[in-house]
């Protein structure tokens, strides 16, 4: 799950296992076991700050003895330099309007002079509630629903023998091709070796389907996480959209 | 609306003013701005407790600062005697499931041994909110919702001239009485001067019409406050409802 | 009830005392108890027309004991001159379409050459028949709906103590302005003493809230109804909707 | 279409030539251009009485000009002997709540002591409008709802050839006998010459189908209107259901 | 029924004794009968193609023991020259996804050189199911649904006497015209005699309503069916819809 | 994933690798590409048989060509002895009304004398679609919808230190029993040593958690694969329900 995510453009992992096995250093921050043992938010900051290398940014967790407004403008003075970020982590029980609360801390920060301490959100995030705290969080920790995406439903079925378009019922028979446009990546099927034309768009289509296998052996070498990572940010930027 | 509220069958009022209209002693409990001045609900309780005399309870206002669970914690061990309440006030924005916060902080509460301390909740409480909060909230202090009751739709109409039966269409003609079932209290509307008749479960009927004006006078006195209030309470308790 | 509903722009109130108290005269058209007793809405009409000084317009009521459509035919030719208005108080049982009984007597009304008279419509109105019932309709008589306005949720908060930005969790703090948009009439909230500066659209932001008490003394005399009243046109015409 | 209204159990039908079809007397009461000719629903019911045969009930029509409620007292007082009925055939758009403008029209009857005049509807009256107005009307006249039934869907198939079992994909091969539980009138359907069983309740099946041709010949005469008729109105009282 | 969907545009009819009636010849394609008592679509498209004349479209029935797209696929092969269309009957108990279905059989009959060979759809069809299936259907059987249109809603009023403008409340009075533009299409209804004004759109308005009866005598001549069926199509046509 | 299907109950898996890895034989039926090279249902079935050892069950595959119905039957009569079941994979466009396919091919089967061949669906089986189906199928084949189940969420807290309880809002703090009654099941939450009582119902409270660590050392050797499978099976008895 860790490799899914990382591939697809998450920062870090924070599962050490995880990390080794990517052979990328494991990120995370300040634990609420931490804050209960030291008794305070502020307390342990101070400890993580002290113990821990400069090169990881501070980031304070705020939420497990008080309200996200107090204990924000307290980790925010607590030590010499301001922190890089506040994590919240509210309870499901806490949460009637995250955004507002997000709003909230956003405006207290700011209005008491640390419009540089970032927003970090975790605890049961997902898609629709990214859409919602954009605008006040610079960024999120997710579990549970990165580690849930629902199984890509499919088949390997037979639809040529011995040259002959055939199919079971309810399949397309027949070699066919997958094409994007490389303009407006619109995506058709057409049957193999259709000749090129043009998309709606003006637009060139580029075929996506490479073959894996070719007589038995490897067609080529597999790609390095690095490559895969790259290629996935470079398509998820050709989608127009932003991600954290 | 605070007559109407007392009226009703709610303990008491917060406004001064209201409370010497309505002959009563006013009551209400510690205010965020006492917290806000001396910086802590506990400081803040222990000055209530000091200066305000023993016959009012002490409650403990717990959402200014922190988390419910914690400052009720520390409420509960501020003075010597645990306070009759705890009062949370949560904002809205932190109100995710506010019956699951009661639950918790009734928990904490039961654990470290104040069972005896109730929960007190106001803000933005209404009678759905109620039928909620009701296995764990002790106590209600409700403002804007009792103060909107929908006016209750009335017209005055002519029913009867002269004797004959006539009104507007869609009004039915002539005198009426309105009868109400001693036992199961169903209410009906017949012709005045129907001769009495039994209710389907077997209960008499009881005229619930009285007569306010007779030969242009004020045909009785206008009943005390406390009858009023206590009326109604005989009504409510016949409906078979609890009300806090 | 009478003052806000003068005040934010409706033509006149209808309750003797209210006019009174208000300094305006009392208005309003004929009752249903007037058509009762003379036994036809004509004759009450006629007796109204003979009896009330010119300077009030004939409203004719329509709706005690036959079909609108008829009636207002009647009504419309009962007198030397046509009446000023038809008004229709149909009963809710009787109100299945109601934008189509209006538009039938427009019809009736027009095809008989009293293009002239107006439709006025009481009884059950709200926001949203009248939005219904403009194409048609020249005036309305509201009752229950302009008495039973939700109360606006509003509570008195300390924000900053001694210069210090200071509120309970779920407010924001520190002193604020309220600003409104000249032009666009667009209002946002900033911390106070916040340099000027131009909204989205160009136009120059106006503060709106102004010192009530200053030093324990009233800061300035209360505005009279009349001001009020303008000020609540002025301030109705400049959100581009029409009110009757 | 009326003959079939007629066989399942309507007491008449109101157009000449399918009277004359059926073999039956046409009924019907006063249309709307009586009323209007003669410019009252008053004269339309003396004439009518004038001139009809004593052995047709006298149903007054009180729609036309005014309401329901001062046309049908009007009515009801109109002739020496009390009419049978008043009928509402009240537009749609007067139609807000029709239950409750024939609750009135039932009160004010009753309160003037015509207990005995029936309420007859029609106008747009469907099988959902009869069930909510029972309580109220005594009978109905339906028209454009009673010409509209869906028609029942159906498809000649074959299910065996030379005595084997074979049918389309969809539909089940072989012959088979419909079967009735006369007790519980269940229906169920099972392979032809199944060994007649006893139905869940205990009850014995019967077999609904018989056969129509037999040899190339009819095989029986055609039923008779009449016995129709009897057939459907026996069937309906087995279903426990009442029917007007 | 027939003569109704004949004169909307239908391109024939498969009741022999409903073509006598209109003077036309029946149409139909090859029944499940045929396939069941040959055993097999291929033979019943054989038996067809050698028996009946040859003006008549070849359209092989495919849904009577095997799946769409490979009894369309043999019948495309089965005679010297492709058929004119398939013609699918499917089951609701097997028809998923019924557009899918046609789009899989068009890609087959398009992949093996059956571009020419059409689509013909029967079973169940109704206007939804048209405007889903037009894509790739080329033809529709249609029984039930165009056997059941809902009726015609309409009732007859008197609205004038001796030239006064009356009518039944609920109905608007006086004789009217019924416009519609030539050139939008839009239709309105006008008191008798308004002088012919233009559309919003500047077309002019042509009277839609004709004497049908004058002096107690038909008008006119009945128009002939053809001519009905010309005027239906040009109607249609001016709607900018397609019908097939 | 196969792993966790087969603990919890299923039957089998159908994947060789992991069927290694669990210790078990894998298990499955006729796959679409044998009948796609052979031709036909029919001849796959046949060869199947020839060659597959007699302990595997034979199942046919009937939705390769043709309609369920009809391959059903053929599958039934194809081999010397009926097959133990016939598996439909009917495609999702194709899949109208499922259960009435199952209901028809069920009659089928029974009408033809093959009441000993059951059926077996896959294809996009789910939950909902076994609780519709059970009636008629006798196993289900399921891939994407096991593999997809969501993931558990799951937190670990500190929720003591040092004997004392405490917890980040939001959580209950101090150590808990997990207890369930021995005759209802109902399961309910208590603080740790909590004096042993009983259940509403009078059962007996079992203690759900075991120490999985103790030491440092793992408590106890790891349960074997059958030993999980098999208090699955009896924790799945105990919900009184079936599966298959």
């Amino acid at each position: 799950m860790e490799r899914c995510a990382y591939v697809a453009g998450c920062d870090g992992v924070s599962t050490v296992r995880a990390a080794e096995l990517l052979g990328i250093e494991p990120s995370g921050t300040i634990p609420h076991s931490l804050v209960l043992l030291l008794g305070s938010a502020t307390e342990a900051l101070r400890a993580f700050d002290e113990v821990i290398e400069r090169k990881f940014p501070r980031v304070a967790l705020v939420d497990t003895f008080g309200d996200e407004k107090f204990e924000s403008l307290e980790a925010a003075a607590a030590l010499e330099n301001p922190p890089a970020a506040v994590r919240l982590d509210t309870p499901a029980s806490r949460r009637g309007d995250f955004g507002e609360i997000l709003r909230e801390v956003r405006w207290e920060l700011d209005t008491h002079g640390y419009g540089g301490v970032g927003i970090f959100v975790s605890g049961g995030i997902d898609e629709e509630a990214i859409l919602e705290l954009n605008d006040f969080a610079a960024g999120y920790g997710v579990g549970t629903r990165i580690a849930g995406a629902p199984p890509v439903d499919f088949a390997l079925d037979i639809v040529e023998i011995d040259g002959d378009a055939i199919a079971k019922r309810g399949k397309e028979s027949g070699r066919k091709d997958l094409l994007r446009c490389e303009s407006c990546r619109r995506r058709i099927i057409v049957p193999a070796e259709t000749e090129e034309r043009l998309c709606e768009c003006e637009g060139r289509f580029d075929e996506l389907l490479e073959p894996l296998v070719s007589g038995g052996e490897r067609a080529a070498a597999a790609p390095q996480l690095a490559d895969i990572r790259t290629h996935a940010a470079s398509e998820i930027a050709g989608l127009g959209l932003s991600i954290c």
